[in-house]
């Protein structure tokens, strides 16, 4: 697996290990990570950090110029949030683990202009299916179900 | 102005006092106030909390069925981050102070089937016009410019 991708997966194993919802996501600016983050919605009761939310957030206040160079990588396919928040700092391409377990807002971000590349890594659909199966009603919370 | 407007408003003003962006929003259900908040990227390094996105967060955990109920207030346009965040939780009508400084992703929310209100209120575009001229960096940089 890309490193940047490994990266994003241990992100997805350190929320799993508190307790949380495992999907995570770097970002990517000239082959450095200047952002990492996991969905905190169990740690810190928010409904706001999702996996990329999070690593937007990490990766602070940035130049517009900085997130038109970057990779955003992430364990699972953007919900609209996501996708929103990809869109407004102008981030060019996404690397996706997967959308098997859950397809997000792809054809927004590909009618937009943004370069999708989706990897069906097995570890990443892995760990969504498990946590599906054991927190159903979690999981639906995250997506607004 | 609709009280819950001017909820809104008093967020933004208080944004302003903290030497914040001008943005406020509020969340209603069932005729009260669930979760209120106001832009925090100067007040907090944030750059996922715009206005809409500080008030899902301080309205905590709902459930999908609260959320449809909603009718989420702010003083400008949601931006796509804002309008994504609307989408994933289902919120069905929002109500928009203005978007004569900003123009969000007013479009992609109503063919989303998302009730929009825009008010054109003059506070709102006041409190806009005056931070943009005073503050154009700050600006750009919250809108991904």
């Amino acid at each position: 697996m890309d490193k940047f991708m490994q990266a994003a997966v241990e992100e997805a194993r350190m929320g799993l290990a508190e307790g949380g919802i495992p999907i995570g996501s770097v970002i990517v600016h000239q082959g450095e990570i200047i952002g990492r983050g996991h969905n905190r919605r169990i740690q810190k009761g928010s409904t706001t950090l999702h996996g990329e939310m999070d690593a937007l957030e990490n990766a602070g206040r940035q130049k517009a110029s900085v997130y038109r160079e970057c990779t955003l990588y992430t364990t699972l396919s953007p919900c609209p949030m996501c996708s929103g928040a990809i869109l407004l700092y102008g981030i060019p391409k996404v690397v996706i683990g997967e959308n098997q377990t859950f397809m997000g807002d792809e054809d927004l971000l590909r009618s937009r202009g943004v370069e999708l590349t989706v990897l069906d890594n097995a570890d990443c659909i892995q760990l969504m299916t498990d946590f599906i199966r054991d927190q159903p009603e979690l999981w639906n919370e995250d997506i607004g179900e």
